[in-house]
């Protein structure tokens, strides 16, 4: 059985190019703190890539903090940039990852923020009055606005722009996760004015375990990870050379390249959808129709279960997900839907498809090709349970 | 000109078996958290890849947390230990890495513990009675004692058993940072009754990127990164399976083998050391002779400037360190050498020749070659700054 993967969010394949460039690496011996030839040689790949990278999002080199990935990038920003400016109010959209929501639980349970969360309307956008409102309430005692570039679930579009505008207003940074969004969409960290980005190698066809945040150097942040003084003290820990390198090729080739990807990605999703739609009329397309990430195509099959569905899908070879990877297995329904207004049944009964780079229009035929048999029997499934 | 490298300590070049792991799964795509069967697949490697790290280590699969490393293992002792312990005294020698110093430096200036650093004697080795006093006075207020299985530096093992006897007498958990030691010399979790200890891939052969801290299942930690939950909800971040696995290759491998390791080791450096005492007689060796690392050869050149040393030695091809690669390029004097009595001009004078499983006699031979005209050439620069 051949596997169809229409799970990209949760995680690409490697690209060959990101994959040859870390490989050639993993042969390679050398320190990049070191300052001996293998070491200074070392640095020299670490910093071109760190170069390459910058170019391709449009910041300085000088910007971007290596990390082990979104998670730790999230965090950084968060406990980092708060920890930096002291007591204050964090505003953060509720749909967040939980890689940003929960850093903020704890700063609350610490006692070093208070956080709050802002709606979003029924397509999953920040409700931009509630952000207003929030800021103008007491401007002063505002220490970071934190909202993502693109939800990872439902797929929307954030007004980032706009979020920028009331932020600046009162000097007040803005950290966006996106994570989702780079290679995807066109993303420019100069141009978005955000003082705080977070991205990840392994969802734009780089290795795992690295990732970035890319930071103003005007920002203050609390390291946390102390130790050696690595990236500029702000995060220590031995460079990773050859996840560094192939993160760098996965940067540059997935920006590079992003205009197309997104035109072909968003063909193939309205196709997914009009089939989906044609086999099964009553699903329910979650998210924005028109600003929403191009392969990210998630659904509402009422009277279904998502984990039936997805286990159903899993058993003929085609690989989705009910939501956010980083939940799976959790019987929770997924707060961001919920923040969109959809109830917990409404909820538990949908399902993503995410495409990427390797996705073609066989993948989605055989989706639509599935998906009425599994519907009826996650239906006469759900009928059981009362769905 | 071919590179002799003798800086094993910084990073050492990656096992074969490691790269072939590691490579295998570049090519292959699934989050361990996705429910369908490429997650699945991907989860089994990370489980199985724990199993053997556990088996490797004396611990149980449940203990390992896989980390970016052995900086953030550090961290997440430290912190994590103080945060859910609250305020107390940590104790910790003053020769540990500075990945173990600065995070207690910054518990400090966080108002979340009082740190006492315990000195060592002249051959480095941690001072008990220092331990036994700072305890007694006041066991209670020990929250955790942190001791490094063997210095980085002059490669000094520590008396863990003593450590964890004297805490086990109140109850107080032990950290110990065994990075350098896994390996080289015998290292066994359960054996030890050390309650968390970090190691890292790049030192054993494995990938940069990835480390553990083997925590006991009773020992509450913090998470210094929160959010989707991984490693149960210790550790919250993408699993890195590819460094997973090429780091469960190299903990394997490098447990099975480190009894011919230590002993192939030790007669080269032994090889290493009466070389150059005999070419350069005033050379003097660093640490505990007889309880020590076996690949760790540490040596003052009286009169000649450690940086020189290494810089004269590059230029001929062979690679070696002042002390931490993680402090390289700091203009400062090793705190490791200051603790253990060294003048500020003594710490300087010194270099570290670190030994792996590539090393060889011609290696060796190359440096007993090299060193005489080098340092010759060192002390007349240094007699030139008055050294």
């Amino acid at each position: 059985m051949t596997t169809v993967y229409l799970d990209h969010a949760a995680t690409t394949p490697m690209l060959p190019a990101a994959i040859e460039a870390m490989s050639e690496q993993l042969g390679r011996t050398g320190n990049p703190s070191s300052l001996h030839a293998s070491g200074r040689h070392a640095r020299r790949v670490v910093e071109e890539s760190r170069e390459r990278i910058a170019q391709a999002l449009g910041c300085r080199p000088g910007e971007v903090v290596f990390t082990s990935g979104g998670t730790e990038a999230d965090n950084l920003a968060l406990k980092g940039i708060q920890w930096a400016r002291g007591r204050g109010r964090v505003l953060a959209s509720a749909i967040e990852h939980h890689a940003v929501l929960d850093p903020l639980d704890w700063l609350v349970q610490s006692g070093t923020a208070a956080v709050e969360l802002l709606g979003v309307d029924r397509l999953g956008r920040l409700d931009l009055d509630a952000l207003v409102g929030a800021v103008e309430r007491d401007p002063d005692s505002v220490s970071l606005i934190s909202v993502m570039w693109a939800n990872n679930e439902v797929g929307t579009l954030q007004p980032i722009e706009d979020v920028v505008a009331i932020a600046a207003r009162h000097g007040i940074p803005v950290h966006t996760d996106a994570v989702q969004a780079v290679g995807s969409v066109l993303v420019d960290f100069a141009g978005s004015g955000v003082d705080a980005l977070t991205l990840t190698g392994h969802k734009i066809g780089g290795p795992f375990g690295v990732g970035a945040l890319v930071v103003r150097r005007e920002l203050e942040v609390t390291p946390l990870l102390h130790g050696g003084g690595q990236e500029r003290d702000i995060r220590s820990g031995t460079i990773d050379t050859p996840a560094i390198v192939g993160f760098a090729a996965a940067v540059e080739a997935s920006v590079k390249h992003q205009a197309e990807h997104e035109a072909r990605l968003r063909a193939l999703r309205e196709r997914l959808v009009a089939g989906i739609r044609g086999a099964v009329p009553e699903a329910i397309v979650n998210g924005d129709p028109e600003h929403s990430l191009p392969g990210h195509a998630h659904l509402r099959f009422p009277g279904c279960e998502g984990d039936s569905l997805l286990m159903l899908l899993d058993a003929r070879g085609i690989e989705c997900s009910t939501g956010s990877a980083c939940n799976a297995g959790v019987p929770q329904a997924s707060h961001v839907l919920l923040a969109m207004g959809c109830t917990d049944t409404e909820a538990r009964s949908s399902l993503r498809f995410s495409l990427g780079h390797t996705s073609t229009e066989a993948d989605v035929d055989a989706v639509v090709e599935a998906i009425g048999p599994v519907v009826e029997r996650a239906r006469a499934a759900g009928a059981k349970r009362g769905l």
